[in-house]
């Protein structure tokens, strides 16, 4: 059989993800959102094809990213899997040696002010959510886009830098600085539950939620909403919800769609772990 | 905004095909058959890459589909868009000129025996459902695979040959000699049908399981069968049911599962008229 590279298996894990159900507040395989659906998903992850395929074959992690993010944006929805790819360029990337914790840090660690730049102009293909950074960081927020590269320069940030720069609050940052901990922990929890892809999806999302409370949902909602969030997976998860009485998180994932509450973040660390399960092959399709 | 190659937007028809509901009879964004999912589906999408690549690339017809079909079978669902592709390869062979009927009957008559023999070759990368040849065509019966070549080469077969002598019985096949014309029309009926791109995905569908009886749900279950699905879907279709009484399509669609009716080659030139209207551009997502 012939066996899929490492850039497929990051696009499989996108479709994996967003088709996951039930996966609370996002889109999934049964829910839209307002302004925001599924085949937005389905023609964001054909277009981060090539900024993909540019992390396998070793291109910088800043312009592999910048490029996955133009494709990616390349429909109508907006932004659909900008924090995804941020996760899945340097672990795409890492794949290209050895998938593990070391050299995917080491991969972030050989990061560059360039890198960092491209992160930067990759804000200038699609409106992404951001909270307002400190006074101090006004001349680095991500929304000015190629306007702050010389304020980067000035600096001498690198990629990790400015991600390390958003911890605590950005927890798909946070993996950064922490060896993709979150990831690595949500691909062995895929290898071990049980059923299809889509639902052990489900389950590995519920336990991510239950794990921190989602940062796009503080950022969004405060930080109390995103705690209740967080309670509510914590219950859910530790009867194993999903398995045993999928009507409670089904009912749970309407309300945060009708509230407008979407755990992005959460989601994002889930295709992640996807990734990181499909290449190790503990989980098959 | 970056643009979407033609490769690319194959990929996206087969998603969005796969993603369309309700689609009778078929694995969609909400139902699952018994041994085949729509993660199977997804997995055969990106797998199907590098042959619909070659495609766009100028490949010959025959060593893209092997390829296409090499790549969609690397997941554990069996076939899921054997009959899609074959479709799908001359039109993306055919983007890269002019994506027109004229253009796309000169690509399948510029097929040669060759082509024929990798056509055969694909049959061993997939279990593909296929009914019984009269007997004068046994040595031509393709589940023999690669063992039929020395006969294909005796009597000079081309790939279109091969097409023309599966019609009537194989209404993938009656592209092949029609000029695609149900594909093109599907493109026009999208184009012109209302809403977000997976109700019109459905709602082409149903047009098309009305337009003709099913050959794959014929060769199965037998032309009564086939006919009784296809008067189902007139009724469905005159009084637009898809906009007006959705309810309706989806117990049909329950039904069909339930029996074990699969439409599956009125999903396949689904698949065709999506590509043809991304390309045009007439149908966004």
């Amino acid at each position: 059989m012939q066996t899929r590279t490492p850039a497929q298996h990051a696009r499989l894990a996108l479709l994996l993800e967003v088709a996951g159900t039930p996966k609370p507040g996002n889109v999934d395989r049964r829910r839209d959102l307002a302004d925001l659906r599924f085949d937005h998903f389905l023609a964001g992850t054909v277009g981060a094809q090539r900024g993909l395929e540019m992390a396998a074959d070793g291109a910088g992690v800043g312009p592999a990213f910048e490029r996955a993010v133009e494709g990616m944006s390349a429909q109508g929805g907006g932004n659909t899997q900008f924090g995804a790819l941020l996760l899945l360029v340097p672990l795409t990337r890492a794949a290209r040696d050895d998938l593990s914790q070391p050299v995917v840090e080491a991969v972030v660690e050989d990061t560059t002010v360039a890198d960092a730049a491209a992160f930067y102009r990759a804000f200038e293909h699609v409106d992404v959510f951001v909270a307002d950074p400190p006074e101090d960081m006004a001349p680095l927020d991500v929304r000015r886009g190629a306007d702050a590269v010389p304020a980067l320069e000035e600096r001498g940030l690198t990629l990790l830098d400015v991600m390390a720069g958003s911890v605590p609050g950005d927890d798909v940052a946070r993996e950064w600085v922490t060896g993709f901990e979150r990831s690595f922990g949500a691909a062995e929890r895929l290898a071990e539950a049980e059923g299809p892809p889509l639902d052990r999806a489900a389950a590995v999302f519920l336990s991510l939620l239950a794990e921190r409370p989602d940062t796009l949902v503080a950022d969004k909602h405060g930080e109390d909403v995103a705690r209740e969030v967080q309670e509510r997976a914590v219950e859910l998860h530790e009867r194993r919800a999903v398995e045993t009485d999928r009507e409670a998180v089904e009912a749970f994932a309407d309300d945060l769609v009708d509230r407008g509450i979407n755990p992005g973040t959460t989601a994002d660390i889930t295709a992640a772990g996807l990734f990181i399960a499909l290449e190790r092959g503990v989980l098959e399709v």
